[in-house]
C-alpha cells in the first residue's frame, strides 16, 4: 500500500487511489494463495476517501484489513481522530476479517481501539520510546530521568534499581506494560467491563479524555455489538450516561405500561422490572434502592415486555418462587417449564415459552440452512456458517429463536454474536441452544 | 488502646475515654523511653469524640499517632467516611508526628490517605484477601476464579499460569500490587500529580468515587499544604474544579487590575500573567490558548501582583529578554538583579528585589532564631528547628523572606514546608535560600 504521510486531502487521495489500484492488480496473484494478504484502509481523517477505500477493499479477496492511522497525530497522543476512523472502517468491513491498527504503539489507546473492533496491533513503540528514555505506564509516559521511584511491578522494575536501567531494560519494561494492558483488556471483555476500563483510562490523561469524548459519540455503533446484560454496571462519570444501557432502557421501558417509580440513575421505571439488568446491577455510589415487587402475573408480564417487547405469559401460568430468596425461578404451564429467570440479571430463559414468543412479533430470529435443521432440533449449537439471515438488531446475550427456511421453530437460545457477525462469520457458535423443539 | 468495634456513639465514647485514660497512665512510664510509642486516635465518625481524643493525644508524649479506621466499613470499601476522620485528626495532631492509618489494607484507598497526610500503613489484607481467593488490582479486587487472564505484570503473574496459582502466590501478587501503589504515590508526590492520581482512581470504582466526593470537600485543608506551582495540571473531570488552583487563582487574580481575557478553564485573567502557573501549564483537552503579552513594565508589575499581592518592580527597571524564546528572564536595577523569572511557571525568583518586597505588606515571612542569623546571611538553608514563627499561609514552593527576631532581612528563598510544618518540625530544611542579605 501507499501509507499516508500527511493529512492533506490531495496527498491522502493519491494514496487511496494508488492503494486501491495496486490492490486490484494484486488480486489475480493473491487469490487462492495460502498467505493471509492484507488490504490496507487508507483515507484517515477524510471520511469519504476512507469509506471508498474500505468499500473497495471489502469487495476484494483479503484476509486482514490494516487501518492506516495518522502516525504524526498518534505520536502527539492525538487519539481522538482515530475513533471515527476506526468506526467508519469497521462499519464497512466484513466482520470475519480481523482488523489491524497500524502504528498504534502506546498502550493508553489500546482499550479504545479494541472497543471499536480492532483485533491486532503491531508497533516498535516499546523500543522507540525506550531509545528516547521514555517509560510506559498504562495512563501515559514518563521521562525516565524524572523518575525517583519505579511505579511498576514488572520483573524488570522489581529486580532492578533506577541506576541499573539501560535502553534494553527500559524497552523490556515497556513491553511488559504493553502486554499487561492487552491482558487487562481481555479480562475486561470477559468481565463485560470494557466501558468501565475506558472511563478509567479517560480520566488519566487529557488526550485520552478527548478520545473518550469521541468514543461516546459512537454509541449507536457500539449499541450493535454490546452484550445485552453484564454482571454489573458502574456509573463512574458523565461519560456513563452515554452507555448503551441508557438508550436500550429507554426503548425497552417504553414497552411496559405499568406505574413507574424513581430508580435513580435510570429515572422512572416500572417497579416489577427492577431486578432486570441494568437496574439492580448498577452501582452509582448512591445507597441501594429497594424495590418492593410482587411475584405475580403482572410482574412476569412486565419482565417479558421489557426483554421481548411482547408478553409470553398467561394469567393461568404457575409461578415457582425460590423458598430461600423469594425470587421467581420458573414459570410452568400444565407441568411444563415455560421459562426460567436467571438470578443475576432476571433474563428470561426460554423453554416451552419459545413457542409462544414464536407466535408473536419478535425480531430476535435466526434463520438456518435446512440441512442442519435436525441437528438443531436435537439441541446442538447453531454455527455462524449455517446462518442464512437473522434479525438485524440481535446482540450478544439476547434470547433468540432459531427457525429454518420454511419458518419452522427449531430451537431457542442465547446469541453469542451480533447480527453482523452471525452473517459474516464462517466459523464459531452463533447461538447457544438451550431449548429445542423436538 | 481500645479499638472501636462499632460506630455506635456509646461504644465509641467508651473506647475514647478508656484510650485517653490508659494513655495518661502510661505517660510516666513511656516518657524518656527510646521506644516510639503510639498514641491512637479513636472516635471515628463521631467528630467531637475524635477531636477530643486527638487533642488529648497531641498534648501527650507520643512519637506516632495511629488513626483508628472503621474496619467494618473499610472491608465494604466504604472509604468516604475515612476522609473526614483523617482530616479532622490531622488538623489537630502536630505535623512532626507520623500518622499511621490502622486497618487500611486495600491499595485503592492509599492515595487518598496519603493526600490527607497519612504516613504509614500496616495491614495483613494482602494475605487475608488471598485466603479468600481475592486478587488485588489498583482499582479494586477480582475474585481469582473469575480471572481468565492475569491483568498484572508482577513477577508472580509474569512467571505463572492461572493454574499454578495458590494462596501463597496470590498473597505475593497482592503484596506486589500494594508496594507498586506505594511507589506510584511516591512518584506522584515527586511529580506533584497526586490530585491527578486521585482523579484517576476515583473513576475506577463507585466507592472510590464517593471517597473523592468527600475529598474535594476538604479543599480548604489541602490548600494549606498544596505546592504553589506544579510542572503541569491536567483538567480531567468535574472534580478538577475543586483543585486548590481555582481558589488560589481567584484570590491572586483579584490583586491584578489589568484588562482580562478568556483563558479557558480558569475564566478571565489578565493577559500578562498567562505564563504563570497554572494558566499556561493546564492541559484541559482544549486547543492551546495563545496569549499575546508584552514584555514591559505592565507585565512584570502584573506578575508581581499575581504572585505577591504587591508590585516590587519600578518603571525604571531594565528587563532582559531571552534572545531565543523572547521570554522575560531577569529584571535589573543599576546593574543588580532585582529578580529572575522561572521559565516553566513564571515564578518570580527574588534577588535584590527581596529588599523591595520586605518594605511592602507581604505575609510570606519566616522568623528565625537570632543565633543562626549569620549563617542565613551567608546563604545557608533555614532549618525547621530554627523557625520561631512564620506567615500562617505559607505553602511549599512559595517565595519567602527570612528575618530575625529584630526584624532584619536576612535572606529570601523558597519554602520547602507549609506554615504548620515549619512550626512543628524538629528537623529538615524549611527554606531553601536563594539570595542572602550579605
Amino acid at each position: 500500500d501507499t501509507p499516508t504521510k500527511s493529512v492533506e486531502r490531495d496527498d491522502v487521495k493519491r494514496c487511496v487511489d494508488e492503494t486501491i489500484k495496486r490492490a486490484r492488480e494484486a488480486q489475480p496473484l493473491i487469490r487462492d494463495s495460502s498467505v493471509l494478504w492484507s488490504g490496507p484502509i487508507q483515507g484517515s481523517v477524510h471520511q469519504d476517501l476512507l469509506k471508498r477505500c474500505a468499500t473497495e477493499m471489502a469487495s476484494m479477496d483479503f484476509a486482514i484489513h490494516p487501518i492506516g492511522s495518522v502516525v504524526p497525530l498518534l505520536v502527539q497522543y492525538k487519539f481522538a481522530p482515530h475513533v471515527e476512523i476506526i468506526r467508519a472502517a469497521k462499519e464497512i468491513l466484513p466482520a470475519n476479517r480481523p482488523v489491524h491498527l497500524f502504528g498504534a504503539g502506546h498502550p493508553m489507546f489500546f482499550a479504545f481501539a479494541v472497543a471499536l473492533g480492532v483485533d491486532l496491533f503491531d508497533s516498535a513503540a516499546y523500543a522507540l520510546y525506550a531509545k528516547d528514555k521514555r517509560y510506559f505506564t498504562q495512563y501515559g509516559t514518563k521521562h525516565f530521568d524524572e523518575l525517583t521511584y519505579l511505579p511498576c511491578s514488572c520483573p524488570v522494575c522489581s529486580s532492578h534499581t533506577i541506576g541499573e536501567f539501560n535502553e534494553q531494560k527500559l524497552a523490556a519494561h515497556n513491553l511488559y506494560v504493553t502486554f499487561e494492558e492487552i491482558r487487562v483488556i481481555k479480562q475486561a471483555i470477559k468481565d463485560k467491563t470494557l466501558f468501565e476500563l475506558l472511563e478509567q483510562r479517560a480520566h488519566a490523561h487529557p488526550e485520552v479524555f478527548k478520545a473518550m469524548q469521541a468514543f461516546v459519540k459512537e454509541t449507536p455503533f457500539i449499541n450493535k455489538y454490546d452484550p445485552i446484560t453484564k454482571p454489573h454496571m458502574f456509573y463512574l462519570s458523565d461519560f456513563s450516561k452515554h452507555r448503551t444501557e441508557f438508550a436500550r432502557v429507554k426503548k425497552r421501558v417504553s414497552c411496559v405500561k405499568s406505574k413507574k417509580f424513581d430508580a435513580g440513575t435510570f429515572g422512572k421505571i416500572p417497579i416489577d422490572i427492577f431486578e432486570c439488568y441494568p437496574f439492580a446491577q448498577t452501582e452509582d455510589g448512591s445507597d441501594d434502592k429497594k424495590a418492593k415487587a410482587r411475584n405475580d402475573f403482572a410482574k412476569i408480564r412486565d419482565v417479558s415486555l421489557y426483554w421481548f417487547g411482547v408478553n409470553i405469559f398467561k394469567e393461568t401460568d404457575r409461578i415457582r418462587v425460590s423458598p430461600k430468596t423469594h425470587k421467581i425461578r420458573e414459570v410452568f404451564d400444565k407441568g411444563k417449564v415455560v421459562a426460567s429467570f436467571r438470578a443475576n440479571d432476571f433474563m428470561i430463559l426460554l423453554h416451552e415459552g419459545s413457542k409462544r414468543l414464536f407466535e408473536k412479533k419478535y425480531d430476535g430470529r435466526v434463520v438456518v440452512q435446512d440441512d442442519v435443521s435436525e441437528f438443531i432440533r436435537e439441541g446442538k449449537s447453531v454455527f455462524a456458517k449455517h446462518v442464512l439471515k437473522c434479525g438485524k438488531n440481535i446482540v450478544p446475550g439476547q434470547q433468540v429463536l432459531v427457525v429454518n427456511k420454511s419458518g419452522d421453530l427449531l430451537a431457542s437460545g442465547e446469541a453469542m454474536l451480533n447480527a453482523k457477525e452471525m452473517n459474516d462469520f464462517d466459523r464459531g457458535v452463533a447461538v447457544n441452544v438451550r431449548w429445542s423443539n423436538k
